[in-house]
């Protein structure tokens, strides 16, 4: 069976995460319906990173195996057709080796999380920001978020129900971007790492909204990622302002 | 009556328009509807643009008059309020001479259009772009839309409803960038005059949109603004990548 790679963008607003679920629409579930369309199901396609409810990507990389030698546009073309109308695009696919596998061959995932100062209610892209009413020092929030980089126990920043073995993770880079707005101003954190522990970047951005609007100091993150302690967290941010943009391989499959 | 001037976005999807209708929603009816929570009505405002259906807004200007003496924060803030769930907010709110008109004062109109090259179908931002799923050459757009530049007779280039006394209107600029994005190219248009005639814009757009197609030549828009007659023109382009932008007036109401 030839074995395709997709890249996935997705609104997360009207499901309840990534992962199928027997009762509730589920971006998986969207795409193996599509898939179903094509070639009789059932289909089991699996992804880079399984995205709670009401998160976004526009760069989730999945893979799914079909019997027919498809052409990898014509395939992107008919996955888009079904998919129609949930808010669900397939922005690439191409052929991959029959062990590539999209979440076990991945060596990077990026998130992007979109903060929004604004003092008026969204008119246009709700539920595409985290929007908060008060000013935010982009400088503190970098000074903040220093503490974080490199190798760390950040027990403080998983879910209590997090399943990944060791809270230990390396975390790469946390870039934070101003971008003035004609409303407000957006500041766009940009997470790179292997990978990532749940709610870690949710809770590593509510955190540092703490600090940019001045309620925690920048050193109170480094007390609270050494406390190695859930409750020392700031509090999880809202899902809506959290994408995940983009997952990296040793050989891309979309060059 | 003390005036007020609003600045005003909204997401023209659920509206039939700026203006008022009686069965219809509109943006004026939601604002006026919104004012009447504040002080008994009937409230009539009048706006720097009457944009239509599935035409958007982040730079409107209105204006309203009312009987108390309202702080311009407070004011902005209690008619976000009412006006919710409904996509328009106010962005600003300011305490402007009893003459001052928000459309008879204004001596300037900038659109932007947001044009969208991508294949795929979009999972965000629906009704917010015109998509389409062929490359487009920005240079060639540039040099079609240089013949657009100055005073004409743009009788072309107008929706045979139009209600201007004249077609001769100066058309002060036409900037197209191009924005690379991971999911195509974003082709923004930037049109900047005193007024526009009804459909002008959308004329232009769906015009240069076939120059960078390649269907027509730059010059071929020269003749069609050189014929002075409506069939010259090229497919007028839906409303939904419309935005009115901006208003410029001789002092700025919102400094």
């Amino acid at each position: 069976m030839p074995r395709y790679a997709l890249l996935v963008e997705y609104d997360g607003q009207p499901f309840s995460g990534w992962q199928r679920q027997t009762s509730h629409p589920s971006v998986q579930g969207a795409i193996e319906a599509a898939l179903a369309k094509l070639e009789e199901g059932p289909h089991t396609i699996a992804a880079a990173g399984r995205t709670d409810a009401g998160v976004h990507a526009t760069g989730q990389v999945a893979h799914c195996d079909l019997t027919k030698d498809w052409d990898p546009f014509r395939l992107s073309e008919a996955l888009n057709h079904h998919l129609r109308p949930a808010p669900v695009a397939i922005l690439r696919a191409a052929r991959v080796a029959d062990d590539w596998h999209a979440r076990f061959s991945a060596h990077e995932r990026r998130y992007t999380f979109r903060l929004l100062s604004r003092r008026a209610p969204l008119a246009f892209e709700r539920g595409q920001f985290w929007r908060v009413g008060h000013p935010l020092d982009a400088d503190l929030m970098r000074a903040g978020a220093a503490h974080l980089i490199g190798l760390h126990d950040f027990t403080t920043f998983r879910s209590s129900i997090c399943q990944a073995k060791s809270p230990v993770k390396t975390l790469d880079e946390v870039t934070i971007t101003e971008i003035p707005r004609h409303d407000g101003t957006e500041f766009r954190f940009f997470l790179r790492a292997r990978s990532f522990l749940h709610n870690q970047v949710r809770s590593i951005v509510g955190t540092l909204e703490r600090v940019g609007a001045g309620a925690w100091q920048p050193d109170d993150v480094a007390a609270a990622l050494a406390a190695r302690d859930r409750a020392a967290c700031g509090p999880v941010c809202p899902p809506e302002g959290l994408y995940l943009s983009g997952v990296e391989y040793p050989n891309s499959p979309f060059p």
